[in-house]
């Protein structure tokens, strides 16, 4: 009738050695909506695609910044994103406060990485079930795309999309990404919406609605773009769509 | 028999990556009588309909002032808003004698959803079984409308509703709510009645003993208008009622 | 075979949103032996059926003073009951104390209730198993009711009863409470105990040694009616009940 | 096969409301062997069954001393009553060195049955399986006789009886006890030995190995009446039960 | 198939009200072997059965010393009871040490038999698996003999014993413990031996291998007769046991 | 159904005195890509094979740094590794600024086999899943490798291997490493690649992307050899292979 | 299907008095590869079998010193016994600080023995899965040898052997005990080797590699006698054994 008896308790290994209540978790993530992430040698993009709850909600955020060089997409349970995000805020403050400079990237995001494994070893939380992609750029080291998992994992990337239907993102990315080191700020945007795109469910479109970016960088501090901030992205978009349509046919696997 | 293995602990994931028991939860909610909330420029409106216990109860309240500018509504159990009302206040109490002015509705609401959160990643605590319009009205920001769910999920709305029969609710502010921004006060109550009046049990009409409005805004502290307060209101309802009925035929889902 | 399997821990959510441990614990309030409640604009009166332990018994508690402005009757478990009213003494003890005056009702119903509530959140205790119908009588307001419930609600009434067979009670209290108002202390004994004679069990009758009043108000300290001092009461109810059956027919609907 | 999965722990309500647990330790109370208690203007006395181990035992306690004034019979888990013993003489000392008087017994009772309610509340510790009669002696306020229960409960009574075939020792005291407030000591004692009688099990009679009493009162400090002190009452008892056998036919009902 | 659901848990009651795990425990003293102990008007003797590990091991102990006036017999577990041993001894020092007099005998066992009770009312800890029997001399109040049980109950004796096949010298020590009080040390002795020969199991013998017996009284510190040392008081077992085969023909019975 | 029922706790034993819980841990480390380990007189060297997560990943840590004279290589949960890691290097840095000194490898690797052994007795965590080779170099003592187990266990090693598919490195390993005390740097690197050889999956090859080598010895701070610095050393393998091929036709076994 | 319900957790008591946890974890013990332990009037010599992890593993530990004075041979889990290899030299190492003096023995293994009970009387954590042969040698009382189980029970011997067909070490030593009080250091490590030929697995033989022997004593520090030291005494055995074979043809036995 159930599957097994090793699947409830995150502190008890199956037969074949794994923790399934991790891999549960991770689940949580793929259902999320679509996350993407890049960077070039001086940028890190991230971008994702907001689901509406309601035309009435004024918004529902799924990029949120955490210090004038940092920010995080989300894909999965938003509450715990929250949760998380404020933590890292904390992190960064006081960083800041003893050290007088910003929190280094890496060091921030093994702690946290830190932080969800010590939720797969003890039977009084659950794992957390939100991905994060981090963009952040360090004065020493440059810009970074991390991404954490339910599971403690901690990658570093050069592009990478989370969430639902971002296999379509994944392919897009890996055909392009050997071109982005010398990418510009707003050809790093363009491919952040050309991999999004494929991500919407459905019929729908990628539009400024459900869109939205944000970059950091060298002189460039952690800025969101949404909206009618997109709009212009948005149109170089469906510009190169039609082109692209009539061009090689098969715009979405671009 | 039962559906699944997966849905009696808060802390364990299914294998779907979806946590059972705070969607249980959030069924409470659901089930709580109607409320309803919006916003204009300038102030924020909160409605809920009060089921009767009894004639002979004096009253079973269902929107409870947090401060001079904020309220909440409620649907689900009455015992938890309660308590969580009660924590609000207390916040309030305590920010105002720190800083010397009232807290931001923002920041109390994100307090508001980690506490929730929280109950949703340990096994001592069920998740809270409540879900809360915030109506607010901040000097620096204008009016807001916050609603938070048992998930730890929060939304700012310009204008939703929730609990039994909610949709009715929901389908006429959506149908009016581009037109709030610039409504005056006595309008967006007569908004919340009208969207109210969807929501009334069975055979039920919208009358002072049941229905319940407060308002809050620039140069308005919060207030709560109940029973013979609310008879002008109602009294341009009817009168709008009967135009209705003769005039577009549907008046219960204006 | 069993009805379901989320009935069994307070912390845990049925699909329906409902928590069955809660509603188990009222079902031990509705099987207390009744009590009754009422209030005059001066007045508040609580009354309450005595089950005989044992003609050898001196006296079973079913209502008990909490100070000289406040007493409670009681439905449920008497050990849950006791130990809540001392509880309540010690709350007034230290207001007392710290402010000088009694304490408001009002606010000590709500601590009562959030005490409640919180069993209703956690594992370590069940919820408790009784109903309290509480009277006071404050300086700045007024006489007061209010019934607390295991699931942590709490209601003001005008007037109400819990209990075994308290229906009956409810029905004639519905029938006069709009007379209450203007009613002296006597008139609201007499129909303290007019609507407690519906629930006694069987064909048993309401005597001095099963009925039990108590009233508080302005200029009135708390005071217990038991026994003989409950004799001239009962005469009048028995001439009444006379009177009735010739008069009315159906005197215990009355 | 099992009765219902309610009654395994003891913060489990059963769907009617009831903590089977806390029945189930009552049952313990059911089968211990049985005590007595009654009480005059001036004197309480208590008795008790006690249950021969073996002839060579020196004693097994059925009756404890608690302080001058007071003292208890038990029936159940003799372990939990010399704890509860234990905890009752430490409460007297503690008041009599604050205070320089005994501990009034109605107090120390209510804490005792508060003691036994918290163990019926939570899930650390299982309830008491032991009641007790505490016969005690008030300068303020005269005689008690006090019963207490594993859930919590306390009475007082006039005279009663718990344990094994009890019942037959009720009947007793229900016939007489009108007439123990007039009772000089002995003839409370021998009250105490007749209703005794009936709860010797088998074709037992009752006898100084088995019988044991005891007594306080005004001007008199507890003491307990054991072995050869209590060959004289039984000598009466004899004599009285001879006359009964020939008078009226059914001594042991007496 | 199981016998019932209520024996796993030491604080869950049974419907008949018994707590089966605390039985259980007493299961494991009924299967450790015999130990006797017995008291006369100045000493008490206890003797035990040592069970024969291996013919290499040195000693395996039966009986324990506590302090100069005081020692144990076990039957059980060995551990359990070698960590009670320890806790014994650390209270006499102490006593020892604060008051400057050996610890009195019903004291510490009182105490003893409250920490067994305390097993038997928590979740957290098992109950113990041994009982003891307990030979103490007091300066003030002459030889004791005390037996404890995993139950937490504690039984004072003239005479008795406990452990497998024990009944045996049951009804030995019931058929002489009138002459007990008159003895002399030896003829205590050989009463202790005398019990014994009874105990052992199959077609074995009491030898100085097996047997062991300690003493302790008036002028007579704790010592410990084992080996050599109890091959005199053997010596004089055989002569008996060859006129008593010849005398009364029931040797074994005596 | 399900295999036993001792199975899905640590700190429960099978009836075969078996810790079922700690060997499906064990399991999480034979799934592990595999990982190499041998010394010479001087030096001792790590190997892994990196799986690929994806080609845009920047690194996917399979050696890690723990102190100039010491580095791990992980087979098995990453995430638990890392966390190990961490305290790893924590313990050294406190040791260095405690001592002026290195920590000597032994004594870190025994206290982080209780590390483990820890979480194999107690309920509140699960073992780790994750098996680490630990090279090091000790000025007093030389080049140690040891190998961790989840179940506490710790070996020292001359050569060894963990992770799937590294029966056929142990085969390699076993065949030549009489001769590895005596060989320098380059080779002891030659061996560890080829012993990889035959753990890479299906038909894949040891590449510069997969593979991943340390040293540490003599004179020789930890360094990490990969990507472009391993090309050389891959170069000199393929040659080998060629050569293999041709020469004794079964390179892969080698 | 399963074979009871009492033997899944240690603080459950069987029907029959029994602790099924604690038995299993014995079974740990009696699969872990032989040890011996014999003493004269002067030595104490452990021998162990060591199992062959690998052969390229540089060593797997059976015996550890303690102190200069004390060692262990261990039988079960090896990381539990390191764990209490450490914790008895952090004893030694303290009592050493504190006195002056080395720990005596059975001081120490009174106090490991302890350690031992109190797993198997608490739910949080399981009973050890080893067995400790401890040899000593006190200067005030000369060689010991003590063994631990995972019950706490412990025992002194005169020799005695443990672990994985330790019957036949068992049956070599009750045939030579006897002897051993006089024999001289090489005599005892002689018949230590002697008493571990039965135990080895399969048709296998008593090796420098599998062997392991170590003494304490009277002018004598303990020490270990492994590998090639061990040479000497297996050229012995081997003589013996040639003419054991022409001799009395059973050498294995003897």
């Amino acid at each position: 009738m159930h599957r097994n008896m090793y699947d409830t308790d995150v502190t008890v290994w199956s037969p074949e050695g794994r923790l399934l209540q991790v891999e549960y978790a991770m689940e949580s993530v793929k259902q999320g909506s679509a996350c993407v992430g890049l960077r070039s040698s001086n940028y890190a993009v991230i971008g994702a695609l907001k689901r509406s709850v309601n035309e009435m909600a004024s918004h529902q955020k799924k990029i949120m910044e955490i210090d004038h060089h940092m920010g995080v997409a989300i894909a999965g349970l938003t509450a715990d994103a929250r949760s998380l995000a404020k933590w890292m805020r904390n992190e960064c403050l006081n960083h800041k406060y003893v050290y007088g400079q910003p929190m280094p990237s890496k060091r921030l995001c093994d702690d946290l990485a830190d932080k969800h494994q010590r939720t797969t070893q003890t039977y009084v939380r659950r794992p957390y079930g939100v991905g994060l992609l981090v963009a952040a750029y360090d004065e020493a080291t440059g810009p970074h795309l991390f991404q954490t998992c339910p599971s403690g994992n901690i990658y570093e990337y050069y592009a990478t999309a989370i969430g639902a239907r971002s296999q379509s993102a994944k392919t897009y990315l890996e055909k392009h990404y050997e071109t982005f080191p010398e990418s510009e700020k707003d050809d790093l945007i363009m491919h952040a919406l050309r991999s999004l795109t494929g991500c919407v469910q459905g019929d729908g479109e990628l539009t400024k609605e459900n869109g939205s970016i944000a970059i950091v960088g060298k002189d460039q501090k952690f800025i969101l773009i949404e909206n009618d901030d997109l709009t212009q992205y948005l149109d170089r978009l469906e510009v190169e769509g039609g082109a692209a349509e009539g061009g090689d046919g098969d715009a979405m696997q671009e």
